[in-house]
């Protein structure tokens, strides 16, 4: 993999303040693969204490975001068209780990998925799959 | 509108730390429809410095939820089971405001949408539908 | 609205043969929202003997298609590029009607939603509700 | 995997009138995986000529919701709750498979995703994936 790419990939993550809050730090990058994964933050928690479904979300959009612009030509940045969640599992344990892939990489749309797991101790549960489209936009 | 009804989903809302951390509060409460709202705080930006994604589904998401609980009989806590969004517009201004409405009322799956505006000057653009399936679940 | 566009829309849905294998028609053409309707064939159900899930999808995603169209300029034809559907009762009647709605047009992108009912003598009842994306091509 | 389960997929399919109407057939049926193909019959274009969103859709539905089914105890039918389904490429080949796999089974709600392809002389190629939920309901 171009070496220019992961380092778009680490810069363009480093600018979202958003992962900062999270906690969230960047796993394996490949061509048409990222994982991101963060550990369940006390602010981060819904009503019965388990993760928020809006941070398992944030998680699997932006590993697939990232997974899609690692297919990207260096004049292009990435925006989520569309995304759709189903939730299997409260997000408890240690961390979340989301893998983005490509599942069809376009010109003007990639089609993406993630899934998101939770790892508890040794085990990891699979707690959410994501399918979606990204969008190739002009980089600022 | 039962106004013990109200005070469940005000305190259900208090529980719900990712609505402190996002800065969030409780707009309209009536029976199946909620509004939720929040400022783009500095930490919760993408990498154009917009609102993350994942802040505007965090909104359309609790204000569905909170919609399908409005309808729900006092024994019962709600859970995303799905939920898709489409991004229309970049987040940008001073507030957004989620308004979760519910299509279809059931005993075990509650058919919901969401829009979200972002509130600009005096200017409110639609940023993100979503369109998902809560259920209800035993209250802890 | 440009009687050339409900021309065009009118030309597409006939060169449509799934359109005749369903019974369907045309409903009102209008700028962003077109209504497709078809009865309920006896070549059309499912195991327990109501509408297939597949007709209803398939008369929300068409009705949505043209809705999208109807904004297009004359060079572009539709593709359907995503869609989902949350299926809220059987389809059980006279006849289904399928209104799609565009929310936001887009050069790139088109979003789009539809609803579809069930009319079963006099009482219509909403019986799926679709929300997707159109992408323009170019006309073949 | 048990006989009987076998048989209650291929009677229930046999009762889908809509399975006779577009000329599909069972393929592979095992605990979990179900497969459903259907060649691109001259009644189920769209107005380019490719086989309609609408048999694709169909399909992938078809083959998600029995391998539902597979893993249900006998006293239940499945509904699809809500599917969503992107859209890859054209319809175009000899014959359309889709393959439908349950990620989560659970009494209330089954995970399922659906991928189909299409079969062109030796080539197949990924048309669609879709992302759903099927639920049990007393059979009839």
């Amino acid at each position: 993999m171009d070496d220019s790419i992961k380092k778009r990939i680490i810069g363009s993550f480093a600018t979202q303040s958003m992962m900062q809050t999270l906690g969230a730090s960047l796993g394996e990058i490949s061509p048409g693969l990222v994982r991101v994964q963060a550990p369940i933050l006390p602010g981060l928690r819904q009503q019965q204490g388990f993760g928020h479904a809006g941070l398992t979300f944030t998680l699997g959009d932006t590993a697939a975001g990232y997974a899609a612009l690692s297919l990207m030509a260096p004049e292009f940045d990435v925006l989520t068209a569309e995304i759709k969640i189903n939730l299997l599992a409260p997000a408890r344990g240690d961390l979340l780990i989301a893998t983005g892939r490509v599942i069809k990489p376009g010109r003007r749309l990639m089609i993406v998925t993630a899934e998101v797991v939770a790892r508890d101790g040794g085990t990891d549960t699979l707690i959410a799959i994501l399918q979606g489209t990204m969008v190739p936009v002009p980089a600022g």
